[in-house]
């Protein structure tokens, strides 16, 4: 790669390579990331970096510079899946059935390594470098709502983060103003008709006609309902009635989840998918329980600190290499710190002939080549804002 | 045909065929049947008939026995259909887009002819027949349900119909107790939507949507609600929505027809489709106006006239001849008169070389053969009728 | 109950009762029958009876009579149903899980009194009654499959059998020529979708929303496909697809059951199930694998056999008390001997205080007073076609 | 409004007003725009501005400058709309049935103005101006594909178009790089069935039940097939099938509209849709013929005109009036020019309390308030795009 090494010693590159096979080989599920917070928080105070935490399973460091200023916060996450890999590679995970199959491995080993630097570049800082390693941000709700309640972000003025994207070009680094990432919420629907032999329908209301029914109409909510301008999904990722092939079961279940930008498309999905069931239900003489979980927000950049991002990157991999980050319709709980405060979540492209499985696959594998791209981008967002707006 | 002549003059089966090529050949459409209830008046008073009538599109006549008894009624339909027939007989009708494509001609001339026996038994006869030239059995409401508020059943113990059938075999006497022809409702539906652009779904309530879900959940009111051991069905038979491609209508209009036998099954089927097309509309914002036109009641027979049908049909055809009726899933309105009195409607058989067509075809054809067959049912029923329940 | 008992030693009713209980409180499960075969074979054969078997779990005994004549087959079922019994009756079931749900206990007393009965009367018959105590009628294929297929009937000119029936009148015994129970068949449809994130629906061939089409439009066969004279019922009886709520699964499952009375209706519905499945499947990109399977055929009875139970059911109950009885679309094994021989299967009503609850389930009591019908009605049968029908 | 006068003698304002006035008074049909285009084409010829044509209701003029350069077009449209106008303005429709209810009144009016400010500033320019007044903007396919393939942008480097704009603020100018509006095709599916008696719905195939099939199914190509990230529309606007409610018609037809931004989305929903209508189809065993007419493709701005227009914006506006424009899902013919040509399409907001209703609304009104800013964009856009690429 052609990312410039603008800060710090370049000799940490191997460091950062060493550390995230390290962390690969060892993964831990969400709320279990333990040993990567100990581990976290043994280096970062190895380096007098002074640390703290509301639990065992995060670490949050204060790079304090030797001047008064701003705080900005760097965000990285710990947790690993539950995926059996299947990459065959030398430093694969040694605990069955979890693996970094999302690359927060290499998210830590960046954030730890910008830390490092940022560490010894103390004197020159005119503010606070905050760096919070998060753990859960694969479940809903996450560790970015939990420490956002806790207060992380109390002192902070701004915060960024990274991740690093599989279907992005390699090299590059997308920045976006504006939405990047969806709400992704949950809906279970428990449909109850009345269930009886599958030879006399007509003494039954039956849930499986219904279910099919509120599926199909589901459709429309997305077709008709929502701007063709808003994205949005309603996907039900699963349907259960039933048993035997010649009884009418009682009731049927669905799952499904929604995906939006923003919230007035979100609540109206919620309220239209109501009233559909409703509707429907109450044209068989069904009734229905929807339980509507409302998980992490959309995350949405500041204009300003993408722009901000933006400039860095374009030192970091060249103007060329900066690109319009593509919104996903995936979710981040990145969306809560931004809630709260101004920032920006950006990506740095993997895909080329290394990273060709999709986020999530077993055979997903982090292009170690961009990890330099994420520690100058961590660093010089860092050095930028306390620079740009000095307290 | 091999049925037996066994009251009246046989020669009268000639003055039978003219008749009835007569009337073929000089169609009335419904309500307008004028100059045929004045000829089959002008018939029966040349015979000492004496005639009445409620208007000028029917006749009703007495044919008073020597001794008192009870009253029978006999029925044949007048009107003919807006049909442009294209059968090329010699006696084809003479008015462009009228034809007697159902056999109501050979109705009129069977009852006619039967009038023209009893009559001259008159002095055997022990009661009264009451012979029913109705209009306007195509149309509902129809001629039949008219009479009965005027009171023609008043006098009358029981009634009896005929329909030449041709579904059924040639020369056969179909009988059924119980229900025989369907109830047939009518319904119409008018969904409000609000319109808008092709381009901006979401900026209306969309009625083509919405008619489309009702059209597909009214299939379970027959699938999941009815008993399938009762016959049922639901047709929409127009769906008219819009004009242009690219904008969404304020409406859609749905129209069709519920056929049933039995009451409490019509009224399901009622109340299932207001709340099928209700709840469908709540799920989508929209509202309807749901209009229900319970039309001709099913056509069920008497047990105990079926019976007395039977028995006269094993005399006229002999017994191998006498069958099972098909229910059919037809209206007639001849289902007024059995919610008066008992009585029994059934079935002369014609299927064949000759009568190839359907009912309402332009090509329909009667098959003259077994017009004798019906005259002979007639007589034959009345004569059984008085003989078995003298007054 | 006044039903007369015309034949045998009234005495033995009290030993059918306690025969009833003594099988109740023993239930077998299908094809487990052995001690329930043992003990019915014992007592034939203490009887003198004849008996043989092509197995361990049912028995079939000749009453041979004096003279020689046809050969009349009477049939009672043996197996119970794994229901855990909630009656609370003393002589409940001692099998915990297995019950005689519906009636077969009172099948076999009755059968066995009626052989009972008939042995003693030996001398007076000319023709052979053969007793046929069959396994798995609960079960497909059944029982009465596998001794049609070893030859049971062979030497059989006709067969009748009969059901205790909750859903009729206690003392009244139901007949009826032509169809009276269903076809029961199965089906099961696999729908090969594309799995994936619930999120990114475009990358999906999404099976939840091709199982919802499926099952809606599956609607449409007996709605629109089949007549409406002829009762039919497609029913799906479990739908499963996916786990989670955010991910699309790979396919989806339905399975379901088709009731038929009629040979034409059956393939018809076989065939359009397919039709719509592929299209339906067609339209979204998806595959489907259909595996129909041919239950139970239609028990369809003699008219000629139907009249004989009828006049005998009037001897035995009284005119008034003989029914037309309903059709069911339950299923019954008895279908195939009706389609190897003339022969008919019959209801005996049990509905009143003691018989409240429906076959099947766990509360459902017999009536214990409908059993001599049961016992007059097999022994009546079995007299009067020998003596109408002689060899 | 505050917008700046940069360019031209500032009482030309009354001008444009008139000319507006006058063009609105007398408004014109597609194809129809004959004494539009002779007032149009005398105007610039007395400022001895050469004009040509293709045909007699468009005018094409070219401004050339004293020095060589490029050339520069700039387009209006000419045509209304068959609307009978409700305004009440003095200066109303005079003609029944047609009004300028889409503001290319003033699109006409600006241009024609900013055509005799560049003829007057001729000395200037190093280049050519040549400035279109284009027929049938309304119809599909309209003027500007006519144009383009006569070759009016043969001896063109650039061309620019705007529109009055209700949804946008008013005083603002709306730009946006990329996809701006719609393309928009066409499409009618023509089912055919077998029509037959509503009450024997299984000797028919019924188009309606269908028409509402294909219908709902279409639903999943937008919440199914296309990325959620691609606006994409697909809407029924008209269904109708059958007149009589008792009667299964022969056939049902649809027609609607598909709307999209990029080719492959177009191409992806034009073939979803056959697949869903022949799929289902073949559920039923009917048949459909699918139309689908690709109409005008979507409007994509070139990245560099668009942001030549914002710069040109921020001069005649001010920064803070410069907006994001947001792409609307309607479709503009001026897609043809920027397939050939790069370019850019923009939007003058007039939302305010004089342009209070839509687009093709019958009280529509420009706010004559804006027309300067018009004038002023196209003036400005011509003078920056010759000054900044010279030939």
């Amino acid at each position: 790669m052609t990312s410039k090494w603008l800060w710090g010693d370049p000799r940490l590159q191997e460091w950062t390579v060493a550390v995230r096979r390290h962390l690969h080989a060892h993964p831990e599920l969400s709320h279990e990331e333990v040993e990567t917070a100990r581990f976290v928080r043994e280096q970062l105070e190895s380096w007098g970096v002074e640390t703290t935490a509301y639990g065992n399973n995060h670490v949050i460091g204060y790079v304090r510079g030797a001047r008064p200023g701003r705080t900005v916060a760097l965000r990285a996450d710990l947790d690993a899946l539950p995926v059996q890999e299947e990459t065959g590679l030398p430093f694969a995970s040694t605990r069955p059935g979890v693996m970094h199959a999302c690359g927060h491995d290499g998210h830590t080993a960046i954030l730890l390594t910008a830390a490092r630097i940022l560490a010894e570049r103390r004197a020159e800082l005119a503010g606070t470098v905050k760096v919070i390693f998060q753990h859960a941000e694969e479940t809903v709700p996450g560790g970015a709502r939990f420490l956002v309640e806790q207060g992380v972000l109390d002192d902070v003025d701004a915060i960024f983060g990274l991740h690093l994207w599989q279907p992005q070009a390699k090299g590059t680094v997308g920045v976006k103003a504006g939405p990047l990432m969806a709400a992704a919420d949950k809906f279970t629907v428990r449909i109850q008709g009345k269930g009886g032999h599958g030879s006399m329908p007509h003494e039954t209301v039956d849930p499986v006609v219904v279910a099919a029914a509120v599926i199909q109409n589901l459709q429309t909510v997305v077709s008709r309902n929502v701007s063709p301008l808003e994205p949005a999904v309603v996907s039900v990722g699963s349907v259960q009635a039933g048993e035997g092939y010649n009884v009418i079961p009682d009731s049927a279940t669905l799952a499904g989840t929604v995906r939006t930008f923003r919230e007035p498309v979100r609540r109206l999905i919620a309220e239209r998918l109501r009233r559909v069931v409703d509707g429907v239900c109450a044209a068989y003489g069904a009734t229905a329980e929807v339980a509507y979980t409302f998980g992490d927000p959309a995350v949405v950049n500041d204009p300003v600190m993408a722009d901000l991002v933006r400039r860095v990157a374009e030192q970091v991999v060249g103007p060329d290499r900066v690109v319009e980050a593509e919104p996903s319709m995936g979710g981040e709980d990145f969306a809560y710190y931004l809630q709260q405060k101004p920032g920006c979540f950006f990506f740095i492209g993997m895909k080329g002939d290394v990273a060709r499985y999709p986020h999530h696959h077993p055979r997903f594998t982090l292009d170690e080549d961009v990890l330099p791209i994420g520690v100058q981008m961590m660093v010089g967002v860092a050095l930028a804002y306390l620079a740009a707006r000095p307290g």
